[in-house]
């Protein structure tokens, strides 16, 4: 029954961005991920140009041209990107209106689903959708890495500083009898064969998962516009700027249980369920996939790799990724405490961070195009 | 431009229900409109069965069947629609499977979008939408007085207990230099020629906003399932259960000012954006609307018509269709005191309210299709 092939066996373990619009919102702390949507306005804009035939989709007058965003949080980057790409296909309206008067979509309206984990913050979301909106607005609650739309009904699909984050944590790092046991890190921070292998085969039946749904859902010709940061081949993620933060805060996370705030087994068994693909890694696992035709596979560096970013900076960015996952494991009444002490000891090596490891993370820009 | 219609001038004053899943919320307290949804299922699948033209839809293998709740609040309620209208049209489609297998539409796939205004709690709503269901699920913000799906997008869409909201307070009843001027009551009780004739004219207005945005959004061949209360012509407001029991709340809100809680000026100016038109009032717009063909237009009782209400049941029903209402005008910190005084009050004068009066209300079933 092709009905039945969205009740999904999935059961994700959703951690969400903090929601609302406060100090510590994603809302409010998330310019480093605004700064991959806009540096990706002109790749995106000249990639729908290049390989988005409105004709072959079948749209007329009657049609609804049907966008999503998987992964999409609470704004405002995700109003920037659908925006983006809606001025990029507005543009080739145009574009082909002018050769072909007779044949005018100059009706096609826009639906744009937004999508992300059903405790995603979709209230604050709905509230903050811009006035000046082109196109009619919906939320979509639940997993990317399953079903979420009927068969041959969107597009385009986007998703932006999402993939990384992973179904669920791989079970082998938290069992303290497997040799991948994770104690002593919160991520796959290279340092264990055994953790980095768990890793990277979640990693590896996430991306399948996600491409295969999203194969499903797009239409013939839609494409599907993929943007994460990966890491440089052979480069562990220990060395890179992401990975030696997230060891402050696991280094932060054991103090704080040796000062007696948290127990240390509650410190051993927290895990961030995201993974930093190598870049040949995931571009193998995109080129497996038969379903798509790859169109664009451009790696670019993030746009703010030269900010100098102070320890606050660094700090909220990462209260307002990882503030509901530290809060629903350790308890939320522990989470001013957590941060602060994380954003202290962090300004005390903030040079040690970024020190000439700037170009081991390198961004990915995909753009495929279902067969 | 067609792409632009959508861009509604409505500026919505938005009064959803108490959000959550606590005591107080539309959740636990909606069993009154549960009652309407599952009475209404007959008649709905018996509807749908002689109107619903599957082949004429011109549905597919690769198509979806696209169904809209509009004031949907947070559930349980509007699951238990959906999850009726889909049943009905899965026996339909299986008839058809039989007697055609050639043409065989086993593969439809359903999109349920829930609509409700953008400061509904679509986070409870989300997290509650049931593991079992048969559909994908998305949520719709706006209000429906105006557009907010693309044209011909929509297959089915139904409302149920939402009609009688306006997407404004007439302006004139809260002029006290106008003739319209409604103080001493909160909503349409009927005293008052001018006050009625402002209401009556807001719903009209609304009435055919709503129509004429669902003949755009529908398909042709498309249905819109309306269930409504209504008043008997004739009667007016101050004299039916509902009317009786708003006439009480609004006593209870002019006793709190007298005791010096609230302000008196602060209850002048309080109005609830709801209008209960007479049965024959509302059926001469939905009959002036020559978008639909009129299939089914029925009359009924409300299923709990002879059920003995306590005046706890119904002080927890408007608190919880009304407490965010009352708290936005009067201040969160009063909807506790307001609604116990309330409950009290009407604990003493529940027979007068519910006696003999029971027939005045009439609910309306009504089925269009879309021509």
């Amino acid at each position: 029954m092709v009905h039945n092939t969205f009740v999904s066996n999935i059961s994700p373990e959703a951690y969400p961005m903090v929601g609302g619009d406060g100090p510590h919102s994603y809302a409010k702390n998330s310019i480093y991920q605004e700064a991959i949507v806009n540096g990706s306005k002109g790749m995106i804009a000249a990639g729908i140009r290049k390989t988005l035939d409105l004709k072959s989709l079948r749209l007329d007058t009657s049609s609804t041209f049907k966008i999503a965003d998987l992964g999409c949080s609470t704004g405002p980057n995700t109003f920037i990107a659908m925006q983006n790409i809606i001025e990029a296909i507005e543009l080739i309206k145009y574009q082909d209106d002018c050769e072909c008067e007779h044949d005018n979509p100059s009706g096609l309206e826009f639906q744009v689903f937004f999508n992300d984990h059903s405790n995603n913050d979709f209230n604050t979301l709905f509230k903050s959708v811009p006035l000046s909106k082109k196109y009619f607005a919906t939320g979509v609650p639940g997993s990317f890495h399953g079903r979420l739309f009927p068969e041959s009904s969107l597009h385009v699909a986007h998703t932006s500083n999402a993939l990384p984050w992973l179904s669920k944590i791989p079970k082998e790092i938290t069992n303290s009898n497997s040799p991948a046991w994770n104690r002593g890190h919160i991520l796959c921070s290279g340092f264990e064969k055994e953790v980095a292998e768990a890793y990277s085969a979640q990693f590896k039946n996430d991306i399948e998962s996600f491409l295969n749904a999203r194969a499903q859902e797009l239409v013939p010709g839609g494409l599907l516009l993929l943007l994460t940061p990966t890491i440089r081949d052979g480069i562990p993620m220990f060395s890179t700027p992401e990975g030696t933060n997230f060891d402050y805060l696991g280094s932060c996370l054991y103090d704080l249980a040796n000062m007696g705030l948290i127990a240390e087994e509650k410190v051993d068994s927290f895990n961030v369920p995201m993974y930093y693909p190598f870049l040949g890694e995931l571009m193998g696992h995109i080129k497996r996939n038969k379903n798509f035709s790859i169109e664009i596979m451009n790696t670019f560096t993030h746009p703010l790799v030269h900010m100098v970013y102070s320890a606050e900076f660094w700090a909220s960015l990462s209260r307002a990724a990882f503030g509901g996952l530290v809060g629903q494991h350790f308890g939320y009444q522990f989470v001013d405490r957590i941060f602060n002490y994380y954003s202290t000891k962090l300004a005390e090596n903030m040079s040690s961070i970024c020190d000439g490891k700037t170009q081991d993370k390198i961004e990915l820009f995909v753009l495929l195009r279902r067969n």
